[in-house]
């Protein structure tokens, strides 16, 4: 292809080449896990590990039915659309419904999580900068006190 | 929402609050088109342009059955996810196949065009730096090398 110009196909979001690994594995480690909490996500590391030009990472990640991310925040921004399935999104004090192909900004510095729907995988892609600051995950305090937000209790009925 | 954050709604490839423009209509303009050939494309920005911190405008366009984008190179590169529908997508000398959720990358001064089937829209993602150089049209030669090309005749069967 031109000047490494590409198609990458995909088929029911698996793409072609591309390794689907757990959450928080490093790429080309595959053993540095971390403690944050989360269920059943997967992530695919679409474009940007291979281009310098770039400047960025397109990733996809997948949680799995009644499945969520990582609380955490950090410095750099995300740039999500919801590919597949539904959910929720938690941003910082609120609790807002996700489906595809709604489009979600996470400004730096906001406690962000997805969490998905009962009925199937909640799958969507993120672009971050190439060069970012590592998430640092909710401290059990911050955990707690959207966990036991009047709004958690009224959106998911309880702590996860 | 905090700190800015936010989710844009979507319905039927229309997000909540974005204006729907003309493919090469400037944002807050709304006068400027540009001479380049292309045929029934439309473009949303969903982000970017009001966050200074994200280095990165996010888009989605849509190109109507047997309609295309310009055939163009620059040397931003560009961040393709398809969404909706399926064509093809120009990339230098070669013509892919595309559907949703296949993932193109046109590396810097690749020259590209995006072309819908005869029978729905072809929507795509399309991430771009914040601050790029602006796209370079095909010359009539360069037009002509590719829309003459034994490759564009099997895939569209003679010149657009």
């Amino acid at each position: 292809m031109t000047d490494r110009s590409k198609v990458i196909p995909s088929r029911d979001f698996r793409w072609q080449g591309i390794d689907v690994r757990r959450y928080k594995e490093q790429d080309g480690d595959g053993t540095s896990t971390e403690p944050a909490g989360f269920l059943g996500v997967i992530r695919q590391t679409l474009l940007g590990q291979e281009h310098e030009e770039l400047g960025l990472e397109l990733r996809y990640f997948e949680v799995e039915a009644a499945g969520y991310s990582s609380l955490e925040k950090h410095r750099h921004p995300h740039t999500v659309v919801i590919v597949r399935g539904d959910g929720h999104v938690i941003l910082g004090q609120e609790i807002q419904p996700v489906a595809a192909f709604d489009c979600v900004y996470v400004a730096p510095w906001t406690m962000h999580q997805f969490r998905a729907g009962r009925d199937e995988p909640l799958g969507f892609l993120c672009v971050v900068d190439r060069d970012r600051d590592r998430p640092q995950p909710a401290t059990a305090e911050e955990r707690r006190a959207i966990e036991e937000s009047e709004e958690f209790r009224r959106v998911f009925g309880g702590g996860s």
